[in-house]
C-alpha cells in the first residue's frame, strides 16, 4: 500500500451521493475514501451519521465543507441547476471536481465550469457510469478502427428508464423545468447520448419530438424521439421514454461494410467481406445475396461503473492515468438533449452546435409558464433505499 | 373438380407479372389459370411465348386485352403511374381487378379506382403479399385483441429491401419522379407501410426525412425515416432503405400490457399481468421490478405469398370469401407515403389525410425539375430471372 489515498467529499447525499457515499467509505474504490459529506436535508445527514459515525465530517453549507482542507475531490451529486456553481466554487478552492450527470442544465453555462476546469489546472470528471461498459467501448473501438467501414445509420431505442409517478414525487426538485431543466433527456438518457456522441462524433442537426407528461403527471418530457444528421450523410435515430414496462434497450449501427446490433447484453456483428459501396455500384444483379460473417460477442461487465469512474478519477489524480470520462465532454450529450428540446418548441430543424442563447430564451419562457411547485408540493422526500447502486443505474439490457 | 376456373390475364409482365403469370400457368393457384398477357415491350411477350405457346393469347394493346372476353380479373403489374387508367377501363369492362401495389402514385387518382371498383360492383384486390405473413397475422390479432393494452409505441426498422444500382437500371421507367413517382417508400415499402396501418391504423400526424439519390444515382428517395403521431398520444417511428447491406426487419409495437418484437422469423411476447398504468400511479417504488411473462412463437410461412393473395381473390370472386387485401385498402398505405414525401419536401409536420392538391401540386414541381429520362438512358431493359418470385419480395427476416 503506502500509496496516497485520495479524499473524497460529496455534496449531496439523495439516491446517488449516497450510494457513492457507502462506497467510498466501505473501500469499495481503490486508492479512494469517503472524508465528508454535505447535505441541506438534515434527515439526510442524520442517516449518513447512522452510516458513517464519527469518521467522517458534515456540512450542511457546501462553502463550508470546500474551504475545510478535510478533502481532495468535490463530488457532486445535486439537482442539475446547482452543478455549475459548486464546480466552480470547487475549482477556486484548489478542488478536483467530479460531478455527476448532466454537466448542467445548459451549455452555456457548462462552458463556464469547462473554463474554470482549464484555468485551475485539477481534474474534473464526470460520472458517465456506462461508459465502463464492455460492449460500448467495444462498439466505438470497431467504429474507430473502420470495422463497419463508414457509418450510414446509428439508431437506438433505449425505452427501459421505467419510472414511477412515486419517482417523481420522491424529491421535490424532480420533473419540473424550474426544479430540473429536464426531463428524461436530461435525467435518465444523459447516458446514453453520451455513448452515441462518444462513438458517432455529434450530428449536424436534428429534429426532436418530446412529449411532456405523456405517460406521468410532470411538467417535463417523459418521451422523446430525436431524428438527427451527420455532415457525411448518416442519419440517426434515438428514442427514448421512462413510461414503458418491459423496455428495450437496442443499438445498431451500420456501416459500409456491415453492422452491429447490441442488445439483450450481447454485441452481434454482422460483417460484409466486401465494401458495400462497391457491391451497390459494381453487381449486375438486382438484389445480390453477399456473404455475412456473424460474430457473437459475450461482454460482461464485471464491476459497477460508478465504482470504475471513481477509481480512474483517482487513478488520474494519482498517476495520470487517462480519463474515461472528462468533464469537458459532458458538454456534449448535453448540447444534443438542449438541441432537441429546442428543436420540439420551435416545431423545426435545429442545428448544432445549438444556439445557446436562443436555448436559454426558451427554456426562461418554459420556466416562466410553469406551475410553480406543482410537484415540490407532493413530494414525499422519501429516504429509502439510501446508500445502494441500484441495479437500474447501470446498462439495463 | 368441376369448380369454375377464375381466367386472369395479366398486364405487364415483367419482374412480377411474369412471376405471376407462371404460377397461375402451372396450377399453383387453386381455382385459377392464366388466359392471356400483355405487354408493350415485344421482347417479352417472345420471352412468354417461349414459356406457354399457343396455350394463352398475347396482346400487345392492354384495352384489346381487356375487350377480348378472354378473362375475369384483370391483374395489373405495370409502371405504378398506369395503374389507375388501367383498372378503370378494366372495371368499365366489367372485369374483377388485382393490382400490385402501390395502388398508383397519388391518393386522389387512387380514389378515382376506389369510386370505379364500388360503382362496378365487381372485386378489387391489392397485392400485399405481406399481409399473408403468419407473423404480421397474429400481431394484428394480438393488437386487435387488446393482448398488448393500449398501445403507446410503434416502431419499424425494415431496411433489408437492398437493391443494387443495376436494378434501378433494369428498367427505364424506375427510379426517376416523372417514370416512378417515389422511392423505397413507394415501391418496396409500401408492404411494410401497409402492414404498419392494418395493424395500428392511420396516424394523425407525421415529420418525415427523406434522401434522395443517397446511396444510389438515382432521383427519388432510397433512405427514409418517419415519425409518426397518432390521436391518443401512441407514437410511431418507420426507418427505411435500399442501401444498407445487410439489412434489418424488426418490429416493436409496446402498449400498456407490454410489448411485442417480430425479428429474425421470430414474433416474442412480452406481457404484464397487470396494466403499466396502474403501476406507474399505484406503485410505492421508483424502479419496480415487475413479473414479465415471454412467449417465443415460431409462425413459419409455407406457401408463397403471391399465390395466397391471388387464391383469395379468386375464391372471394367465387365463393365470397373476405378479401386479405381489399383495393380500397391500398389508398392508406399511399396517403402515409404522400405525406412523407409532403413532409420531408415541405420540411414541416404534415396532418392526415394529407391535402391531395397540395401534394400533387409539389409532386408536379418535384417531375418539372427533373433532368429527364436520366435513368432510361442507361436502362439495359434486362430480362433476366423473369417468370420467378424472388425469396426477397416475401417477408425476410
Amino acid at each position: 500500500m503506502g500509496m496516497k489515498m485520495v479524499r473524497y467529499g460529496i455534496i449531496g447525499i439523495g439516491n446517488m451521493g449516497s450510494a457513492h457515499a457507502k462506497a467510498l467509505f466501505n473501500g469499495e474504490v481503490k486508492n479512494s475514501t469517503l472524508t465528508c459529506v454535505c447535505d441541506c436535508d438534515k434527515n439526510r445527514i442524520d442517516w449518513a451519521r447512522g452510516q458513517f459515525g464519527d469518521k467522517i465530517s458534515y456540512y450542511a453549507d457546501y462553502r463550508e465543507m470546500l474551504s475545510s482542507s478535510n478533502l481532495d475531490v468535490c463530488l457532486i451529486a445535486t439537482p442539475h441547476y446547482q452543478h455549475t456553481k459548486m464546480a466552480i466554487d470547487a475549482f477556486d478552492r484548489g478542488l478536483h471536481v467530479l460531478t455527476e450527470k448532466p454537466a448542467g442544465v445548459d451549455t452555456k453555462s457548462v462552458e463556464l465550469m469547462d473554463k474554470k476546469a482549464l484555468e485551475s489546472g485539477k481534474s474534473f470528471g464526470i460520472m458517465f457510469n456506462q461508459r465502463t461498459s464492455n460492449i460500448f467501448s467495444a462498439l466505438k473501438s470497431f467504429v474507430d478502427l473502420g470495422i463497419l467501414g463508414d457509418i450510414k445509420r446509428f439508431n437506438w431505442i433505449i425505452s427501459n428508464w421505467y419510472r414511477t409517478q412515486a419517482y417523481y414525487e420522491s424529491s421535490g426538485w424532480r420533473a419540473s423545468w424550474n426544479g430540473e431543466g429536464g426531463g428524461v433527456l436530461l435525467n435518465q438518457a444523459p447516458h446514453n447520448l453520451d455513448i452515441w456522441q462518444w462513438i458517432m462524433g455529434m450530428p449536424s442537426s436534428l429534429t426532436a419530438f418530446c412529449h411532456e407528461g405523456l405517460f406521468h403527471d410532470v411538467d417535463v418530457e417523459d418521451d422523446a424521439t430525436i431524428y438527427a444528421e451527420y455532415s457525411n450523410g448518416a442519419t440517426a435515430t434515438f428514442i427514448t421514454s421512462t413510461g414503458e414496462y418491459p423496455g428495450s434497450n437496442r443499438l445498431e449501427i451500420s456501416g459500409t461494410y456491415g453492422k452491429a446490433i447490441a442488445e439483450n447484453g450481447v454485441l452481434k456483428l454482422f460483417l460484409l467481406k466486401k465494401d458495400e459501396r462497391k457491391i451497390c455500384f459494381n453487381s449486375k444483379e438486382s438484389m445480390p445475396c453477399e456473404e455475412v460473417t456473424e460474430i457473437v460477442l459475450n461482454l460482461k461487465d464485471e464491476r459497477d461503473g460508478h465504482i470504475l469512474i471513481m477509481e480512474n478519477f483517482s487513478d488520474h489524480i494519482l498517476n495520470g492515468t487517462k480519463l474515461i470520462a472528462p468533464g469537458e465532454e459532458g458538454i456534449k450529450s448535453l448540447g444534443i438533449s438542449n438541441a432537441a428540446y429546442l428543436s420540439s418548441w420551435k416545431r423545426s430543424v435545429v442545428d448544432l452546435p445549438v444556439d445557446e442563447d436562443e436555448f436559454l430564451f426558451y427554456l426562461n419562457r418554459k420556466k416562466a409558464s410553469e406551475v410553480s411547485g406543482k410537484l415540490a408540493k407532493k413530494s414525499k422526500g422519501a429516504i429509502n433505499d439510501m446508500g445502494n447502486y441500484s441495479r437500474r443505474w447501470s446498462v439495463q439490457w
